[in-house]
């Protein structure tokens, strides 16, 4: 059986110990974590250690900290040889030490505490400095999830602006949605279903296939009518390059 | 029993018949379309209609037809007293012709023909000229919907607007996503559980709670890492402003 130290104590290193304790075929040994008292009701005390020289053997130790803290991590590590991961988008292989065999176990996916979370439908992006290891990876990362991708650090980086783009700031013309809402007494509830089901459309169409709306109409007297009503700069600044943006889109076809 | 007429053959009217034909306090008298081939899968021939003279009496008459061809429809119309509704997003009560009772059902969502979808689920936006209209329109809307809202003419252009920003704007960065996927050989399939993740996050936390990313964090390493990164001017821009908005938004906490 692999098995597995974590190091972090944060988001995605909470949702990662669940997972770990929850497949069968790992073995959590040890969680890093600077404070014990955050992860008390995930586990057991004599599991926590905050000091890298009581660091145990693993087949794999997983790096789930801020992106700028990984290479400091990577150096303080004790040990050599040994396969250690870090879970960041945005951080390439080559950022960390090179005392241990590199890799990367990136889960691509939007993590709060508050809300549970299916961790085997979570796409793992991995990459291995050796490509012996790859397979030992590949071995962990299907253990915790059913969609497992081959990904160097440039496509990672990409992935990660990408990943920017249809959740971030997605989530923000959400948020620009609730102001609207709120500004004329609309419950904000009203706008669930259409937002659902502009995600769930992209399962069965493209993107490109799935584009409806004013702009992808090229309709004026529709869109002047929408910059006219919006009252706040931002909004129409966004609505206009949004706009733009679709309209190119369609000229370029 | 309530009486149903529909105008039109478009993607809402089509998903309306259907609702009508499952709602077994409804009755679909009739559908008026200038062709009948697009319907002949739907209704039988008999029920169809392209003439004007030949409308039967009902309840309700939906007018779903373009914006633009709204009021003249309305006009078209050869009787007088009878209560009609559009089903429009953009267009007010005023624009429709005074010689019936005016209305609106506005069936908020995004319909293609080729994605099916549970109407009872679609939010119903409800507007009468008359006060004693209303409870009518509300009984004929509750038999097709679960969810139903009063909701006039400003508010309805203002929710019009919210719903391109969460939906045609969200759709269309979905469609960045899925266009920096392709040119780094990355299957889009990759980012639609985080695509669904933070739809689904917003039913549980508000949109504000719900961000996370660079921008909200002011992470100006990560953003200038992103901005570099992108190739395509418009991608770039619209990093940048979306950014920048997230950012304004923060600090005005």
């Amino acid at each position: 059986m692999n098995s597995v130290v974590i190091i972090g104590s944060g988001n995605v290193a909470q949702h990662l110990i669940k997972a770990v304790e929850k497949a069968p075929d790992l073995d959590l040994v040890q969680v890093f974590s600077r404070s014990h008292s955050g992860l008390k009701h995930l586990v057991p005390q004599e599991k926590i250690t905050s000091n890298y020289e009581e660091l145990k053997d693993a087949t794999i130790y997983l790096i789930c900290v801020s992106d700028n803290a990984i290479p400091s991590v990577s150096y303080a590590l004790p040990f050599q040889g040994k396969l250690v991961a870090h879970t960041s988008g945005s951080v390439t292989l080559q950022e960390m030490s090179t005392q241990n065999r590199r890799a990367v176990l990136y889960p691509l996916q939007t993590f709060s505490k508050q809300k549970e979370l299916d961790f085997t439908k979570v796409p793992l992006c991995l990459e291995s400095e050796y490509e012996t290891d790859y397979e030992i990876l590949e071995k962990i990362a299907s253990a915790l999830s059913h969609t497992v991708y081959k990904i160097d650090s440039t496509q990672r980086q990409a992935l990660h602006v990408a990943a920017v783009f249809v959740c971030n700031f997605v989530n923000h013309l959400y948020k620009i949605g609730n102001d609207i809402c709120d500004e004329y007494d609309i419950p904000f509830a009203i706008l669930r279903p259409l937002i659902m089901e502009t995600a769930s459309k992209i399962t069965v169409l493209s993107p490109n296939e799935a584009q409806t709306g004013p702009a992808k109409r090229n309709d004026t007297t529709t869109i002047n009518k929408h910059l006219n009503g919006l009252t706040k700069p931002n909004q129409k600044e966004l609505y206009k390059i949004l706009t733009k943006s679709i309209i190119d889109d369609v000229e370029k076809l």
